[in-house]
């Protein structure tokens, strides 16, 4: 795609750097934002450099917060002796959706991956592992995706924490809600019957 | 969706705000760019402030250029009788791409939409008008798209210059190359069939 001016071409490449966007859909947002408020674009911008200055992690659990320490490990109705482990803040989003769990977090900024040269010393395994020695903690709940570099991630904390006085579980895989058995995948379906549970009432909501 | 942190929910409130990102894109697109190197941020929010203070058009036919006057109008070798009339700079990338078109554009800045508070007045046909009457324009094709606004914006045009000594055309509908006649819609295949072309060898190509 050739541009007439350098500014767009400079403004789409930015665009088109975010993740599943194309140039023509970048080209898109440049066009929409030209025809925006000169204050709507300035506002856009001083948060985009904001992101990177203002922007607070939770000391504790490392998630993204407006305070030092964040709402979920400052809720004194939360078991802080239940930790779930989770990949990024959008997990931390997604868990806090069901409304069904009430321990507190821990955020790892990713998940280790060579082929990105994303080791386990970028992550926030060694808080971990010093929270575990340090804090009075029950169980660690591995929240990871089940992916390569989830899987490899959560073997990595297993070994790490495998000293250690605490319980360690995983997220249960099976079959999604709603879903049919006969079009679910074989190692879906097969890892649903081997950590099949107890039926009760809770099930049937 | 619920944020924990204003800065977050002000940056996806910028980014959903674009044509066709919904919430969830936007945050996807807000938690790379937290990953990215410092000066990557800076660089995309100075391009965005820049796209409203720096960004030229070009006095001729209004188009995103670097120069007063854009590289097409400013070609000799380009017809500049010949003027093709485009709603924004995404439909003259599109027409020069085809590498067909040997005359010169004016870009409209939008369609005339009453539903978007957008009349005749916030384009630029008032330039257009005094183009055709101050210099010597044998032709004017009409590529708007063929939407309600398109039509509308087509037909106002079409009575502005009405009076002036120009040939005003629009460009062919029809099928597709390469679509086939069994499922294309009714409109579509009566235009084409309406507007047929007389058969030679540059059809057959």
């Amino acid at each position: 795609m050739e541009f007439s001016s350098k500014l767009i071409e400079q403004a789409v490449g930015h665009f088109a750097s975010l993740p599943g966007v194309g140039k023509k859909s970048a080209l898109r947002y440049v066009l929409h934002l030209i025809k925006q408020e000169n204050q709507e674009i300035i506002n856009f911008a001083d948060v985009l450099k904001a992101l990177k200055t203002d922007l607070k992690y939770c000391k504790n659990c490392h998630t993204i917060s407006d305070n030092d320490i964040c709402e979920v490990c400052s809720n004194p109705l939360r078991n802080q002796q239940l930790v779930c482990v989770v990949q990024d803040y959008r997990d931390v989003m997604a868990i806090e959706n069901t409304g069904l769990y009430k321990g507190v977090y821990h955020v790892l900024g990713g998940l280790i991956s060579p082929m990105e040269g994303i080791g386990p010393s970028n992550l926030t395994i060694d808080s971990l592992i010093s929270k575990v020695s340090t804090q009075q903690i029950t169980e660690i709940i591995l929240a990871l995706n089940a992916t390569m570099e989830g899987e490899t991630t959560s073997f990595f904390i297993f070994r790490k924490l495998a000293t250690y006085n605490v319980t360690l579980s995983a997220i249960a895989r099976g079959i999604a809600v709603g879903d049919e058995l006969e079009y679910t995948d074989e190692v879906t379906l097969g890892r649903s019957i081997v950590n099949r549970v107890p039926y009760n009432n809770s099930l049937a909501r």
